[in-house]
């Protein structure tokens, strides 16, 4: 089983994030196991406070190192960390290749950054991976490690159930996915097309194959090209 | 003020994570306005159903169109629409110009997958712009959208306070961020750097910017390239 701990300010937005859908079926089933900690709980400021103003000068506040180390400390305590990753604009970019390599982990941890950042000191100490899961700016790490949790747990086995697999196979064909339909046959006007009501599962492939080519030629030219370098005899006119 | 509407099987997934922080505080002072609306509640069908079997053939389900379509056209009737974005790992890649650009309309409406994805016909009736927020596949376009949403906020005049605004600030200069350091002086024996204590605001830029340089040549020598074709008398030694 894996173990995804996220370390936030925002516990209850990770809790109602990740309590739906696939993963909340993947936890039920002991395929995974998503906590969300407090760092709060872990601050010595009698005030609870667990922020203060940078040195040198600036706007922002800045997140100290004593809550954020003790907080990872009670998580590693219980479980050794095999990553810890630190969710940042200006870090690697997040992709299906490092969701899979992930899933093969014990236990993942993410911090969370909120306000102007995190002191420098506890980053240092504990982090194994500076990660961003694409190029825009978020006001904190929580969304991202959803995203992430999400993409990781698809690539768990037994995580996905045959009903919920084929998009991303489709997609790791390089193509995108051809149009599909569902009931009725006719809504507003518009028909499901012909060959999708035939029947000839031959010609259906066929039909959808052209389509996801079609589709990949006008949306994603760069996807397209790639694909035929690879199957030049796949010539779509 | 710009309103986001999110069309969903899971409003309470949207609900927990847009009431925090930055987000929260500027849908209190009515900068924008964000609703979560369940699909499911506009279905025809009476067990409540939203998706049926594909034609052709195929292991997942399909969101129909009829549900999707009512919703909108209640979310729109209201007020219209100046963009309906669905969430696909095959859409354009969303950026921080994209949310820039976004930023500029009145009412944005995202259309949230799930199962194996929507019957196309009502895609082509409704969708604006498919966008993806990066290289890897999820669940559903919940969490997407909520990214969006948050990306897009920071660029609206008045949801940032000066205390949020300088971190996408630095990122916008092409330069990864320096390290930043909050008190103590120092944490398990590592100290705050001299300069920065020294008051000296001059120096500190200058180290700052020297750090800036010295982390994205090591980091990111994609975007240090970039900014030193920018600046050739800037090269870090």
């Amino acid at each position: 089983m894996i173990r995804f701990s996220v370390m936030t300010l925002f516990p209850e937005m990770i809790e109602a994030g990740v309590n739906v859908s696939i993963l909340a079926r993947a936890a039920a089933n002991h395929l995974l196991d998503i906590r969300a900690v407090n760092i709060r709980d872990y601050t010595d400021n009698k005030h609870g406070r667990v922020d203060d103003y940078t040195y040198g000068g600036g706007a922002g506040m800045l997140m100290q190192a004593q809550p954020i180390y003790d907080c990872y400390q009670a998580l590693v305590n219980e479980q050794p960390a095999d990553r810890v990753i630190y969710l940042t604009p200006q870090g690697r970019t997040f992709d299906q290749e490092m969701a899979c390599e992930l899933a093969g982990e014990k236990h993942v941890v993410f911090l969370c950054g909120h306000y102007e950042g995190v002191d420098e000191r506890v980053l240092e100490a504990i982090v194994t991976d500076y990660v961003s899961i694409g190029d825009y700016v978020l006001t904190g790490g929580e969304l991202p490690a959803m995203v992430m949790i999400d993409a990781i747990s698809r690539h768990i086995p037994g995580v996905l159930h045959n009903e919920d697999s084929t998009d991303a196979e489709s997609f790791s064909d390089g193509l995108l996915e051809y149009p599909q339909y569902t009931r009725p046959e006719e809504w507003m006007g518009k028909k499901v097309p012909e060959i999708l009501l035939s029947g000839d599962h031959a010609k259906v492939d066929v039909w959808r194959h052209n389509e996801s080519l079609k589709r990949t030629k006008s949306r994603r030219p760069d996807l397209y090209d790639a694909y035929i370098s690879l199957h030049p005899e796949e010539t779509f006119q």
